[in-house]
């Protein structure tokens, strides 16, 4: 529970409004349950402070997150907080990799056809909470290149928040991060022959 | 990332459909962020599937998770997916001790009262998911009996899923718990000397 004071006070020249306002980049990794919704946790925080909150999922499948969807859209429709866009990478896109159909485009051409729409996002100052939920896979893959990400993170315009969330985010993005979080499995019920639940893993 | 699939079928005398509902206590604990922020995050798929939630929130400071009551409140009220009732224990209760004035009530006895309302509605199958925010503090006190928390849990009635949050959760209340979720601080921006900031940390 941080208290909102800070251990040290950088040398950084900036003054405590600046620091109170500077742009963060979170991540959320490692194997455990929360990853993603510690994420969309955040975004509650975000809306409440009236800001918009642009949401990107760039793993889906059948029924996952249907429930923090529909919990956002509803608040983002509210007429009371922020607004919540929520953008699927391919609707019905998957992570799991199958053969293309003639002309169909690849898992690996949609999820770099999204990091585009993020970048054009970040450039118009669009959103000032960015959920690039399961981003983590993307780049671990290879598929799109992290050190570009970090490039335009870092060059990213204003006071625009991003938390990327999936297992295994490569450790450059870990150094470039403000805040990483690593959830650790210590124990889960699927591990002893639980099922899924409505209303608890979707 | 589980796929809703169990990694080994229990010899349990169980049908698939009594897995698939069986009550759940997770416990969010560790010294890293997004503990209870993933708990207010299980509730929105919990409000989605129109189930009532209960948040008992036994810690509480000037502004933290203001953002995520008045989200979950909006959604409560918003006549769409469940009721949220948000409750604190003891308004202004601070987990800090301070002396009591003469026949105040101390933060101990508080977090009695709350234990005891959490106690009457589990008995009464009041909410579907409750959120005991922070209980693992008094828990780790000593200001509340960890033996009588696990019976009290282990014997309530229905389908009531129970999600506790708070650094140092008691090593038994571990072991009873059917997902258990450490949240390791791998880097936070307070450590640079980053200011907690508004619509970020409450």
């Amino acid at each position: 529970m941080p208290q909102g004071k800070p251990s040290v006070v950088p040398d950084d020249g900036l003054t405590t409004r600046q620091r109170r306002n500077r742009p963060l980049v979170f991540v959320h990794t490692g194997p455990g349950k929360g990853k993603s919704t510690a994420a969309f946790g955040l975004a509650l925080r975000a809306w409440n402070q009236g800001w918009p909150i642009g949401v990107f999922q760039f793993v889906k499948s059948a029924k996952w997150k249907v429930g923090e969807e529909n919990a956002l859209r509803t608040l983002g429709a509210s007429g009371e907080g922020g607004t919540v866009d929520w953008h699927k990478m391919g609707e019905g896109w998957s992570w799991i990799q199958r053969a293309p159909a003639e002309g169909e485009s690849t898992n690996e051409d949609k999820a770099r056809e999204g990091w585009e729409q993020v970048k054009r996002d970040l450039a118009a100052e669009r959103y000032r909470l960015y959920v690039l939920d399961e981003f983590a896979y993307p780049l671990h893959w290879g598929w799109i290149d992290t050190a570009e990400v970090i490039s335009v993170l870092r060059q990213r315009p204003g006071t625009q928040h991003v938390v990327i969330t999936g297992r295994n985010a490569p450790p450059e993005l870990l150094g470039f991060a403000d805040l990483v979080t690593e959830m650790t499995k210590v124990k889960h019920p699927m591990d002893e022959g639980q099922k899924g639940q409505r209303g608890i893993e979707w």
